[in-house]
Order: C-alpha cells, then sequence, then structure tokens
C-alpha cells in the first residue's frame, strides 16, 4: 500500500554523538533498508573492550521486513560490522566496487562470504528495494568509490551524504555529482542527511591533490634519506599519491602492516590504483637498494600500539630499525583521544635520530563549512537531520543549516534509537528503539557489561586482595587461613606487615562473627569486605577490591 | 675552593622528555642548590597512580651539601612535589611573594609548614647558596611573579628561564627585565637552560591582554545569558581579566572549586589580584539576581572528572545546572591527552541547550620561536640546554639554537638523570645518577612499581578467575573445591555454563596432578594455569590473570 502521506521512518542505530559506528534504518511501511554497519573503537573507560557494534534488536525483531544493506563506502566506522551483523541478519549488501571487495575480504574472513548476496552498484544507478529505491550518486571522501545515496520513498526522497568532501581534483576518479545534487533538488528533496564532521570548521577543504604537491616536495627537499610514511590504510589515493612521488624521486616502495597490505591488494586488483612496475619491492629486497632509493608506507599513524610504525618507534619491529637521518611523515592528523599517543611516538623517532614531519602532509576527507552549504544550496531540503558526529559537531551544522534558511522547527538533532517520522506535513521523534553500542571482547559479543566494566575499573586503580578461609561444614569451625593475597594492591615483599595486619584483621572479624551461633556466610564475607576495606582505607588511602572467599570441608 | 676551571654540574632530576615534574639540581663542589620540584600526573598506562613525584635520592645521599631550594614560579609541574620532598629533605625554600604564598599553602595542608626555613625574595635580588649565588629575574608567564634565575657559579653563569614568555603589555607587574638579560649577555652567559614547550611554534606569543579584550567582546555579545568561565586555577591575571570584565558589564562574580578558591584567596591576600567591592559574591546569593547579572568562574577547563565544570556537564553538580542560553566559555586549550575528555563536556554542555565558547578566549603563557630568539639574542650563551618539554620540543629548540649560531656541538639535549658538566673548556656528560619518576597512591609514596602496574594492566584488560581448592595435610586428598570465582572477565549469570566448563578442566588437570605420588603445590599451581589459560583463550579469546589458591586443612 503506498500513501504519500504515510510518513517515512528515520532511525539511528548508531553514529550519533559519537565518531563511527555509523548505521540508520530507513523504513516506509512494509519494507526497511539499512544504511551503512560501522563499528567504533572503545572508550576509555570500556576497559578491555575490542570493538563496539550496533544493537540490531530493532532489524532482528523486523527481519522480514528489512530487504537491503545499502553502504556508502569503504570505511571501518561504515562496514567494519558487516561480518557480526550478516551472522545474525542475512541482509542483501549493495555498495560501490572497492566497497564491495573490502566488505568480501572481511566476510572471507569471518567464513561467510558464501553466505551474504552481494550485488556491487555502480554511480547513477538505482536499485529498487521493497518500496524504497536507493540510487547511487558519486562523491569524493578520503576513499575512493565513496557515494551518496538518494532514497526514494513514496513520502519523498531522503538524500544521505555518507562521508564526504568536494574535490574538484580528486586523484582517482570525477568530481562528485553535484549536477545530480542540483537535478535532485529540483526535483524536491524531502530532507537532507548530510556529514556534520567537519561542521565546526569554516572554509573549505583542499583538494587531495595538493597532499600530492607536498610529498613532491618533501621528497625533493630529502633526496638522501630513507623515508617512513604512514598513513591510513584505507586512503587508497593518498597511497597513491606516494607512490607517484616515490617513482618520480626513482625510489623503490616496500609496505608494511597487514590492513595497508590488505587494502593495496585489494585496490589494485581492482583497478583503483596504478602501480609502475618494479616500484613495489618486498621486505627481503630492502637490503638491495641504498636508503635513499627507498620509501617505506606502514600503517601506525595514529599511533597505535601495535602498528608498524609505532614498532618501528620502540625498536620492537624486526625489520626495520631508525637510522640517524631517516625521515618519517605523518600523513595523517590525529584523532581527538589519539594525540598523547601520536607524540610519544614522534618523541621516540626523533630520541632514535629521525627527522619527523607530522604537519602538513594531509588533508581532511570531510566537508567544511562552505562545502556543507554548496549542498544545501543544491539540495535544498525541506528538512536537515545531521549525521556524522559529536554533539558539538551535529549542533553547529544545525546553526549553518539555519542560517542556510531552514526552519528551526524542520532541523533535528536525533539521538541513537529515536524513531524520526518524517513527511511532507511534519517531522516529529514518534518512538524509540533499543540502541546502545554492543561491546566485542575476544569472541565474546555482548557479554561484557556494565558490571563487568566495573569490576574491571576497580581492579584496575586499586588492584585485589583475596581472603581464603576453610571452615568446617558442621561445627563452622576455622580450619584454614585466613590467608592473604593480593594482585595489584602493592609490591608485596615490601608491604609483608601490611598484609600481616591486614590477617589480624580479618581474625579478628572472624573471631566475633563466628563466636555467635548461628555464622552465616553471607554475612561474614560482608562483614570482612567491610572491616578490611576500612583498614585499609585508613592506612593507605586506597581502595581495593576485597574477595572473601569461603571453602567448607 | 674556588676553581675556575672546576665544571659546574648540571643534573636534571624530572622535566625533560616529559612535561611536568620539573627539578634540576645544580652543583659546584661542596654547594648543590635545587631548581623547582614540580610533580607529574600519571600516564595512561599508572593505572590507579593519583601523582608522580621525583626520585631524589641522589639529593638524599649528598644531603650535606644541598643548600636550597630555589622555584620559578607557582605552577603544579615546578612546586607540586614540595611537601613530598621537603619531608624527606629539609631544604630552606626561596621564592617570589605570590609563589611562596602557594607554596607556604601546601606546606600546611601536609602540616609541616613550620619545618621549613622559606624565604621570599624580590626581582632583582641574589641570595647566596654556598658557592653558588642566585639571582631573581621577572619574566612573564601564565601566572604572576615568575622568575628567570642567574645562577652565579665559579665556573661561569648558568640562565635558567623558567616558564616564560614574551609580554609587553602583561595584566600584572612589568615586562620581562630584558635588559637584565642583555646585561648578562655583556658579561658573558656560560649556558642557557630555556623553556621549549612552544619550540615548535613560530612566532610569539600574544599577550595575556589581548584575552581580556575578548572576554569584553564575549561579555558584550551575551548580555541576556548567564555565564561559566572554566580556566586554570592557577592563572591569577586570567581571573583579574574575567573580574574586570564582569565588573564593566555589572555582573557579579562566584567562583567556584577549591583550587581555584584557594588561589583567588591566596592571590587577593597577596595584592595580586584587584576584586572591586562587592563583584564577588557567594553561591548561595546567586538567587538574589538574574541570569543575566551573573558569571560563574569554575575549574575544569581541562575536562577533569571531578572538577566543577564537568560535574555541571553531567548533571551532578548540586548547585548549578545549566539551562538553555547559558554560555560556557573554556579560557584554556586542551593539554595533549586531554582532548577526548573536554570534547566530551562539551557535548555534554551543549546537550543542555548551552553555547559553548572553547577557542579564542585563551593565549599560552609560553614562549614561540622568536621570543625564545630573542632570549638567545640577548643572552648569547656559550651553550643551551634546552629544558621543559618532550623530546620534540626540545629538539626543535637545539635547531633554533643552531639557527642563532650556536656551535653544534655546543647544544646538548639531556636525559633525567645525566650529569652534565659544563665549563668553559667543554660540556659533557660525565655520569648519570637515579631519577624515575616514583609513582604516589594514596598514602603510598613509590610502593606501586612495575609488577603491581602490570597486574593492574592484566585485571583491567581481562579480568580475574580465582580457583580455589582445600587439600588434606598428608594425603594431599581434595576436601574442597574446586570453586571457581571470577570478576571483571564476564557476567556470570550468563555464562554459567563456561564456568561450570572451567571447574571441569580444572578438576581432570587435577586428577592427573594428585594421582602422582609427589604433587607439589606450585606445580599443581602452575598446571592449572597453563590448562585453565589455554582452555580459556580457545574458547573465548581472552587471557583473565588466573589465581590458582590451594587452602590445606
Amino acid at each position: 500500500m503506498v500513501d504519500a502521506t504515510m510518513p517515512v521512518k528515520i532511525i539511528p542505530l548508531g553514529g550519533l554523538e559519537q565518531i563511527g559506528m555509523n548505521i540508520t534504518a530507513i523504513e516506509y511501511d512494509k519494507t526497511i533498508i539499512v544504511v551503512d554497519c560501522g563499528l567504533s573503537f572503545p572508550d576509555d573507560d570500556m576497559l578491555g573492550i575490542d570493538l563496539v557494534i550496533p544493537d540490531i534488536s530493532y532489524l532482528i525483531e523486523n527481519k522480514e521486513r528489512v530487504k537491503g544493506l545499502v553502504i556508502t563506502h569503504g570505511h571501518e566506522d561504515h562496514i567494519g560490522s558487516i561480518p557480526y551483523i550478516e551472522k545474525q541478519l542475512k541482509m542483501p549488501i549493495y555498495a560501490t566496487r572497492l566497497t564491495m571487495g573490502l566488505i568480501d575480504y572481511k566476510l572471507e574472513e569471518h567464513g561467510i562470504l558464501n553466505e551474504v548476496k552481494r550485488e556491487v552498484v555502480s554511480y547513477g544507478q538505482t536499485i529498487k528495494l521493497g518500496q524504497i529505491r536507493v540510487e547511487f550518486i558519486r562523491t569524493n571522501h578520503s576513499i575512493a568509490d565513496s557515494a551518496a545515496l538518494a532514497i526514494h520513498t513514496p513520502a519523498g526522497t531522503i538524500v544521505h551524504t555518507g562521508d564526504f568532501k568536494v574535490d574538484y581534483t580528486p586523484v582517482f576518479g570525477g568530481v562528485i555529482d553535484l549536477q545530480r545534487f542540483a537535478e535532485l533538488g529540483k526535483e524536491g528533496v524531502l530532507a537532507l542527511m548530510a556529514d556534520s564532521t567537519n561542521a565546526t570548521r569554516s572554509g573549505f577543504t583542499p583538494s587531495e591533490r595538493t597532499v600530492g604537491k607536498t610529498f613532491d616536495h618533501i621528497f625533493d627537499e630529502n633526496r638522501d634519506h630513507r623515508m617512513i610514511i604512514a598513513t591510513f590504510a584505507s586512503n587508497v589515493d593518498r597511497v597513491q599519491q606516494i607512490i607517484n612521488s616515490a617513482y618520480k624521486y626513482k625510489r623503490k616502495v616496500i609496505v608494511q602492516g597487514r590492513s595497508m597490505e590488505n587494502v593495496i591488494s585489494i585496490a589494485s586488483e581492482l583497478g583503483y590504483l596504478t602501480i609502475p612496475e618494479h616500484t613495489l619491492i618486498e621486505i627481503d629486497e630492502a637490503k638491495n637498494y641504498t636508503d635513499e632509493q627507498l620509501v617505506y608506507i606502514t600503517t601506525g599513524s595514529q599511533g597505535e600500539n601495535m602498528a608498524v610504525l609505532s614498532r618501528i618507534a620502540a625498536s620492537i619491529h624486526n625489520k626495520i630499525s631508525i637510522k640517524p637521518g631517516d625521515v618519517v611523515i605523518f600523513s595523517s592528523s590525529p584523532i581527538p583521544g589519539n594525540e598523547k599517543a601520536v607524540y610519544r611516538v614522534i618523541n621516540e623517532l626523533e630520541q632514535k635520530g629521525a627527522k619527523v614531519i607530522y604537519h602538513d602532509a594531509h588533508v581532511s576527507g570531510h566537508a567544511c563549512q562552505e562545502e556543507l552549504k554548496l549542498i544545501y544550496a543544491l539540495t535544498k531540503p525541506k528538512y536537515a537531520i545531521p549525521v556524522h558526529g559529536e554533539y558539538r559537531h551535529l549542533k553547529r551544522h544545525a546553526e549553518l543549516a539555519a542560517e542556510m534558511g531552514i526552519p528551526k522547527e524542520n532541523i533535528r538533532i536525533v539521538k541513537c534509537g529515536d524513531v524520526l517520522a518524517v513527511s511532507d506535513e511534519a517531522m516529529e521523534v514518534i518512538g524509540h528503539v533499543q540502541a546502545q553500542g554492543v561491546l566485542v571482547d575476544g569472541l565474546g559479543v555482548g557479554d561484557v557489561g556494565n558490571i563487568v566494566l566495573r569490576d574491571r575499573q576497580h581492579l584496575s586503580e586499586n588492584g585485589l586482595i583475596v581472603v581464603v578461609l576453610t571452615l568446617e561444614h558442621s561445627t563452622n569451625q576455622l580450619l584454614a587461613g585466613p590467608d592473604i593475597i593480593s594482585r595489584g594492591f602493592v609490591y608485596v615483599r615490601e608491604a609483608e606487615s601490611l598484609l600481616e595486619d591486614c590477617r589480624l584483621v580479618v581474625e579478628e572479624t572472624l573471631d566475633e562473627c563466628l563466636s555467635r551461633s548461628t555464622a552465616d556466610w553471607s554475612r561474614i564475607k560482608s562483614r570482612v569486605r567491610d572491616e578490611l576495606g576500612e583498614f585499609l582505607w585508613k592506612r593507605t588511602k586506597r581502595s581495593p577490591m576485597i574477595l572473601p572467599i569461603i571453602s567448607e570441608v
């Protein structure tokens, strides 16, 4: 049943008030489509967590209506959760070629490539998913084959930009299809969901090609030195430009880092990367060349602990070690939260004699304010729904939409899980679905929750004291212990008297508890916890986790 | 014995390759003086640590030669360790008036004010400490009463800038005493130890007074709203400027945050802060004024968890809650590592409807490249020893010194603990003393070391499994257990079968161990650890700490 007055529902399941884990359900009547399926990296307080994936309970509950997963581009925050989610919900996937290449690799890694239906889509192509048609539109971004989506529903057209920038001189492929954005605007756009990442920045993001010029300049200035360039594995155009400069300045290129090697192999297989013959060499061939004939491209531009550049900096890489004179370039800028790690790596590299260049060799992949304004001017949406960003970005984006003439009541900052109903008549939040992130720790998906995290936090700050006692079953007589074992609390060899005092405190508490006729175990445990906790706080101003354990014989 | 050919030794015990914990020993023959005595905040991997103070073993070993502690200014990274160190080593302290006011407060807090000899020094004054004379020179910085030191030794004069900038229009007091720097240069400076914090930044740091203009502008633009301004407690001049603007725009000022209240009370008592009558009010008087008549000055500009602004943002402050329209200003810039915390607070504030201004209302307190060049041009030192900064700052500073004409061999980046011997003939590292930071956790000073931190790290990432068994003394028969208790590993209620399987693995391992005639406890424990560890890794790809405990009856 098509009913033009029925609203389309927009349900973000991630990606708002946070960077990463982008996923949005678009629902019209019997049809639900899902846009993107990313992951996010754990916050500082998610101790021991490897990654965070979206909660798709809502999609599972409505799985007969879910018609497909459409993907805007191949970055982790847009495709990273696909294998986890596809294990629960077999949705057909639609994406452009490079994007699909990267998705295929992930599905294969998880051993489910053959279980998922996939269809490669070209720019300009429209796919039909139930009552919704999705059109893929060329954009520019820091990875090739990025697409915006025009989501045509009976209630109107929603334009979703994905991550984008306007690059008039892109390294690969064409300029963002501004004409199609304009045409859609002429036809009428119900709502614009646009990238807010750089909404707090004025002006225009420079073309990716400007970085190529910077590389040429750096290669020219440092002809006598070995070079190591760290960048994002997924930035194929960046890698292309490094290879271009390397070829121009007669250097061989060595690629190091698993994700970097994967992306380069997928991208060059699919024709997104043009590597002149004999330019790429294996690391073991490095010995056949002098330093000034080599450039390494590596992972680790965010200071990630186990990435190649960090291991080189810490002198724990088994094949590359820094020599005085080496030139190391961070072709990146630190993502908020990574600054300290990046600076640590820079300091280590410079201490070993490297010259480190950590400004200038990077441009953003996201639209600044003037580019956002351009998209608003072309699409002239009725409603604006800022996406992709922390709240401060979404809010600045909302202000910008207002500056572009959209009435305040037609601009909405939504939260994850909000059900936003949009029709020509109105835009309103009409409900809420479950949408908290699901924590992945090792093979465990969702088995670590707040209680476990709280315990980890407690253990990490104060360590642990285990108190073990053995009681006789019937008489409650103390047969062994109390034994005190600590971990992460104090250096035991130098704290023997403290631990001995702990034992005395526990003994006293026990004497008191056991002298009563009815010695209740849970009471004994809680008394031990209280008394010992109080004693330790007074003595050390610390509160380790206290774990009383009673064995019964 | 004065001997002009005897070198002066410079021994940094902190503050190099790191930001914070500044302390340097200067030694000539029978005299050691100490410059500054700061603390640093724990790195991310120092779990549960409150702060880090210097290791002064070298000073304690030579305590009869230690003549005094001279302080450049009153920031935590220059005075924060004084109470801890003075408890071990009673050195007389020399500092300018405001600096001493802040030190006195600390000593009083630790109950040792009367045990320490203190002497307030004025700019231009020289104090004699054994064979060394120390002259205090006026500088500018983000706290009033900052001083550079001319350390006159028989081997020559060392100029130590402390933290400084050149401010031709300071808010309080005079311009940095450039004439005296010039005069010292004329007389001959052996070595210059200058602030490297901003050595990677070109140009000049703007005057503190420019922030005053920004405040006036912000106050003017936001006449209709309540204002909350967060800044560094110690930046008395910044507070003065907020008070000036508040007075000008007829607002009452409310100060919130313990450190902020302390500094303001000390500074205004000593005359470093001029507060017009009836401008400062108590928070309980706020109800007598409308929003547009109030401005709050608070702590929390770095997103610190328990500071006032963070508590307001998280809606857990008991007296201030954000209303739509409130204007919040960060008069600060995030120290590397704090970005994410700062952005979190900004997002929370904006979500509650506040307008947050987090650029523009701040200038640095440290010299940029042109100011450093000026000091080099005035003092014309023979040797350059960059101080205060991470390695990347020190290195850029060293390059800058070379650009200023100092021969490369006369520029030295030293490490903490290096003993640098400096004389007219040569500058060389001739030894090394102990100089690692000492960790403070609660009341414990130095009782948490690498083993404890490694355990905390392990516990924080993977949690803990305790395996308890009770064995009969003579027969090694299993009397109770194995019991499995976990914390921070999995949510137990949903992992009963996993924990039951753990029990089976332990039972099997025990059977095997106990069936042998000689069941050695340490062997039992290590086998349990190995077998259970392997089982859990296979099943969950996690490795919790496994703590086997055997009770003997």
